[in-house]
């Protein structure tokens, strides 16, 4: 692991660090913040998953998670949102390829090679993190759109890997959705039934989760028919299961949606990670 | 005026307008935050204003200035560094010309047709947005690096004008700097004298300043010898001048700097903007 940059922020550290991935088959770059808590002893991880077209540095930069970071006690986590790079497949499409992952394992070529970010995020770079940072293994989880999707999925079938769970604006129904169909028909052939792990709707109704569930989603968001929040609100409904999914009136898609609302879901994943434990 | 974009953000609403500028010469862009007591009368304004090779929106997508205004009702201007465009004169470096503007009036060829953002900052833009927004004619004034000299040098001569300075990381001294006397030649001439009406602390020695000055410098900064913090800091206490030269240890000139400093300085504003007048 190689660190690229450091830059002291809210008492801790941002960092940028690059390392050779072999889910991926390539050099993969991820975002850290270490907050000030850190210096003294292993701190519990959030993990950020971002959306369609962003690297590391979009939430990094904009999301101003550091500040609520820092007051909790909690490291930051946001890895990239694909492999990048000459050899990695690409599509001239925003929304699949390059920047465009989706936390899936492909199975299909020309996506297969490189196309591993379900594994990569649950458990290489979850490794590498532990191994090399003074991080404690106790983890939260959520992103935004694309990334909520991912934090969702990965957390839905990992309830013992996360402690806690929230989401962005997600994608929250991706097999009903042109953010969804067309990617998952790539990545993984058309064959749906090999679709459900990867959409937070079915998988919730399947296998509930074992705490309560933190969705903000705009109101005003330009995507709402691809994102589809009805369906993971009727399933929360119906399974009765412990959460809120929250409109936000007059919020849209935008990094100030993410921003107005990071420091609640930062107060949400501390109340959960600082639990005590046996 | 134009409205370019409006997104939702803490309550309030972030907005990127554009408008034609006499004083430029050009359209000018710039970006206003207006906090959720806007909607109930006019707030009074915080100007940010940007360093070299910024434009409007570095600091409103990474400074995290929105959500301390929205804590303190204040509205928050981020105007652009420099004119821009198609027949505006440029230089290949970044530190003259477009990005570059260092808030002077030029008066040489061939930056005088465009260049005087401190005429467009000082008069134009605070007369328009006072016009077209719900804006309290109370303002105070902040910026980094070639902003912090903005801001310095534009309230140091304008004191009936602002309520309130603060400064991250300003060029302190720019007469005496490669920060500034490069351009300060371009833009003004060779006749040195020209150039003390833009330079913090060749003024603030002479007018001082009518309340406490607030000014964060990372010790860690890159830029410290172009910065010249301790020209000012010097000035501050050989003249009495109330107010605080904070070197804060470890950190560089980046964003991750301002918005650790940004809670701080809105509160230093808030409070000052906020007194009772007659």
């Amino acid at each position: 692991m190689e660190v690229v940059s450091q830059n002291r922020c809210f008492d801790g550290v941002q960092m940028v660090c690059t390392h050779p991935s072999q889910a991926c088959g390539v050099d993969m770059t991820f975002a850290v913040y270490l907050p000030p808590q850190a210096e003294d002893g292993p701190v519990p991880v959030l993990w950020y998953l971002s959306g369609l077209t962003c690297t590391h540095e979009n939430a990094m930069t904009k999301g101003g998670f550091q500040e609520h970071a820092a007051r909790h006690g909690l490291a930051v986590i946001f890895p990239d949102t694909s492999p990048r790079g000459e050899g990695v497949a690409d599509d001239e499409a925003y929304d699949l390829g390059q920047g465009a992952g989706f936390y899936v394992n492909a199975t299909r070529a020309p996506w297969a090679a490189h196309f591993r970010m379900y594994d990569y995020v649950l458990t290489e770079l979850r490794e590498l993190v532990l191994d090399k940072l003074p991080l404690a293994d106790v983890h939260g989880i959520t992103g935004h759109s694309m990334g909520g999707h991912g934090a969702l999925t990965l957390a839905l079938r990992n309830p013992d890997k996360f402690a806690s769970l929230s989401a962005f604006a997600p994608i929250a129904n991706p097999t009903q959705s042109d953010w969804g169909r067309k990617q998952l028909s790539a990545y993984l052939g058309d064959d749906e039934s090999a679709w459900a792990c990867y959409d937070a709707s079915l998988l919730l109704q399947e296998h509930g989760w074992k705490d309560a569930i933190l969705i903000d989603q705009g109101a005003g968001d330009q995507f709402l028919d691809l994102l589809r929040p009805e369906a993971l609100a009727t399933v929360l409904a119906r399974r009765r299961q412990a959460g809120l999914v929250r409109m936000q009136p007059g919020y849209d898609h935008s990094y100030y949606f993410v921003a107005t609302f990071a420091g609640e879901h930062v107060d949400w994943h501390a109340e959960r990670l600082h639990r005590p434990r046996n």
